[in-house]
């Protein structure tokens, strides 16, 4: 089915060129972001007179500018409707939203990690480490965890602001698990502790960006919190386009082109974000992929911000996940050759832990006084949450064979990421039988985002209600079914093509169901807009 | 001792005049705040040739502008010193670091509030809620507090993102407990739960600040992290000074002074930041002088953003905590009158949980349509960790008359209120006891704000070690002692005088020996530089 589609996916860039559009439009903070609906409603609300001391007239336009679709209008929509179906039951033609617009397993009922939730609930509560009863509720492991981690910090103080890159027992931990992941040397300096990956990426973007002439290279489709992260720290996105004809691969001669037009526009292009495994594409890079990217940033003096939430996340047996750091390293470049920040997080991966908000950077390749730079910035907000700073140390350092938990820790683990595997195909081959779809395959990550051929009675359907033809279709999906996607403006997307993305998560039970109520709303939507 | 000076303080506008300290450099993004050490630092770096991508001369500018004393370069030395000991004991005439330069009490030996951290621990472990053996471990209203919150979560799954604003229900708990406080009604849909109140502070000036020609009314002295945050969004700190003199007190002649100022300036002032209780200042707010200040920022069309996390936190029999939404309730202001930001965090207050990072901010007097903005920017980091949600519902809602752990809980939370009370006292006595040194009453808050008068010679061989006068006597003072307190200078303070900002966490067994410490060290100081 992909392949059909092949010779006019090899000349995206033509197909730029024929749609004439402009350029400078493309490198806007937000060129490939279209709201038309929320667009016209701020410019209208803008007139409505008020005597409140703030408007939207007089508001930072960094702030107006940003977008995030992943908890967009759409999302706006799914939660009234929720709200409805509490209040009169059966006013809706389904029982319940299915949220499939965001990767938040566990609020699909993915369990969290049992070894995980005990030593956290530990490390809350120390003063039931010494109790008979605490042997009888948790694993002999959990609380020898436990221990552990709370004489690494300063009086065992889980209520204690840390150092504000973390606590430095914890950074041993974690670089002592990049260092078994890799292979090579991970230092614990290098490691900043965040509350989720978000926040590491706003103090990237924020100490790179110091205006609109400041670019940074992102794939297209990408995930919104680049663009958002660019728009609120004023820079310019610089998009390259990822190649949906060859399984959203990634080409060194579009990172070349587009790099060259945005220099040619003046823009001092900063920095190149790779998402890998692919957010919302699901394509894992190859391993030659990743030595021309890494070689490429270091000819170009990029900075290589390598968001690497998902590299659990491999549900194809052909690919492997390998970090850019071990990649580089392996090429023979150290901390001399390439700047490179590796974003990990604990909301993925099997573990889930989005509620948790922990995650990490790992910083290599800045001189020490940008380091003290990004130190500061890290520091006016004093340290992430410690429960986040231990989490990440233990999806860093699970249980090993020979400990007690290791076993149900395993088939924890395992069951989770097999049924992603199994969930991931059945509904990628459920929208690739659907008219009009088509849909790569999710290789790795937790999404699958298929292009939609629409009807042009439905994209004139769209511009009548003054949306997006791809919003226009999610809002219909959610209205008749309750399941909520995202639309592909929400992530960018070859103009005139139209996407969406739809996790993968709901639990196996529910998957058949999903895709008969999508199967059968598609089928009427088509019926209904068919020129 | 306060009073022989107020003659001097009364005329602070006279004495600014005098020393003809000019007006635009008040009105830049961090004026009064000095750190000519690092400051030279960094250009000193800047010519150092490298082969990085990214130099001190290329990154944000507004990054370099930033400063944080409170984990600035006194905080750094500290931890040399501390990592010092720790590979040579001995190797200097202190036994161990004394961390007064933050208010992070759980560092020092405070102790969790147990019932908090018993429902933290289901929370974390909800698997645990049906043993029996869970009985023994916890009180019942914990475990009973545990299952309501587990209810009010969508599909109990504490380790899913929630709404951006935080989980609904415990929204509304916070709502309960605001109003249960002021009297007046609050809404759940006003309040935002952030990590620390300190993202929240951020995202108000993110929203606010659109370059340099907005400015922010902030006290002087003031907590940094609002001159970070002013410095990182661009825009410009409006300083109006406290009155020493007058026990740190605000005089709204004052702010109409530095308004009209700034005005003739071209500064468009978006807002007034007010501490209370102050921090560093100890002071805390007469009711009568709140309502001026929410007159005054009705008037002037000012939002007005309270930072309110000591509102526990208060010492004295004839001061007490008044919101500023009860005030301008109180007042008959709705939210038509006024625009006001209240900042709470779990970090301060008997409870302490800095580690936590809980926090919300209750949102008022905006138009709907700048509510969606603020939304739009919450969205993008997802939410706020879902352990400091909870907390912050549970310091709004703590244990009741009749309820099993009410007699335990009102027992910490005594006596570390008390307990504090008397360190307050006791260090405060011993600082006035000191040469040179007058320092006011802590009403509240958690710090100590001595002012120092430094004999010439000091001043003349801290400009020889090219650093503030201050922060040479901090810094000797550390060397001397172990003891770590932040120099006024990161507070700002009237040029001229100088000042350091001391906690009075130590718990009280270490006091009496901090007190013969500081006063030993004060006295070679003096004897060393007496003119």
């Amino acid at each position: 089915m992909m392949r059909k589609y092949a010779r006019v996916s090899a000349t995206i860039a033509d197909l730029l060129r024929k749609r004439s559009l402009q350029f400078p439009r493309l490198l806007s903070s937000s060129p490939i972001l279209d709201h038309p609906s929320s667009s016209s409603s701020a410019s209208s609300s803008m007139s409505s007179s008020s005597t409140h001391p703030v408007s939207l007239g007089t508001i930072n336009e960094k702030v107006l500018k940003c977008e995030y679709a992943v908890r967009g209008e759409i999302v706006t929509l799914a939660q009234r409707l929720q709200e409805e179906l509490l209040a009169k039951p059966g006013s809706h033609p389904f029982d319940e939203i299915l949220y499939c617009n965001i990767g938040n397993p566990q609020s699909l009922g993915q369990q969290p990690i049992t070894f995980f939730r005990e030593v956290l609930a530990l490390c809350d509560h120390p003063a039931i480490l010494d109790r008979s009863e605490t042997q009888g509720l948790f694993s002999t492991d959990a609380i020898k965890r436990a221990w552990e981690i709370l004489d690494q910090i300063p009086g065992r103080a889980t209520g204690a602001y840390s150092h504000s890159q973390g606590i430095k027992g914890l950074r041993d931990t974690i670089a002592a698990g990049i260092e078994a992941r890799d292979g090579y040397p991970a230092d614990p300096n290098d490691i900043f502790l965040t509350d989720g990956a978000s926040p590491a990426v706003h103090i990237m973007m924020q100490l790179l960006l110091r205006s609109e002439g400041d670019g940074i290279l992102c794939p297209i489709p990408q995930y919104p919190l680049y663009s958002a992260s660019i728009a609120l720290n004023g820079g310019t996105l610089v998009p390259y386009y990822l190649d949906e004809s060859a399984g959203w691969g990634l080409e060194i001669s579009e990172l070349k082109k587009q790099l060259e037009a945005a220099k040619s526009k003046g823009i001092n292009v900063r920095a190149l974000v790779v998402i890998n495994p692919g957010n919302p594409t699901g394509q894992v890079l190859a391993e030659d992929n990743q030595r021309q990217i890494v070689e490429f940033c270091k000819q170009e003096g990029l900075v290589l911000l390598a968001d690497e939430v998902y590299q659990e996340n491999i549900y194809v047996p052909d690919k492997k996940f390998h970090s850019f750091k071990k990649i580089s390293r392996s090429m023979g470049y150290g901390n001399e050759d390439i700047t490179l920040i590796s974003f990990q997080s604990v909301s993925k991966g099997y573990y889930g832990e989005c509620g948790k908000r922990g995650g990490y950077m790992e910083v290599t390749g800045f001189s020490p006084e940008i380091r003290e730079q990004i130190y500061k910035v890290a520091s006016v907000n004093l340290c992430s949450n410690i429960s986040g700073q231990i989490l990440a140390s233990l999806v860093m350092s699970p249980p090993k064979v020979g400990d007690e938990s290791f076993e149900s820790y395993s088939a924890e683990k395992d069951g989770i990421l097999s049924s992603l595997a199994r969930r991931a195909k059945v509904l990628e081959d459920a929208l690739n039988n659907l008219e009009g779809v088509e849909c790569n395959k999710t290789e790795g990550a937790m999404y699958l985002f298929p292009r939609i051929y629409l009807p042009v009675k439905a994209v004139k359907a769209a511009e009548a209600a003054n949306t997006s033809p791809d919003t226009f279709y999610c809002r219909r999906l959610l209205n008749a079914t309750g399941i909520v996607v995202v639309p592909g403006s929400g992530f960018g997307q070859v103009p005139g093509t139209w996407h969406f993305r739809c996790t993968i998560l709901p639990q196996e039970d529910k998957v058949p169901d999903i895709v008969s109520r999508l199967t059968e709303f598609h089928k009427q939507f088509m019926e209904e807009f068919r020129d």
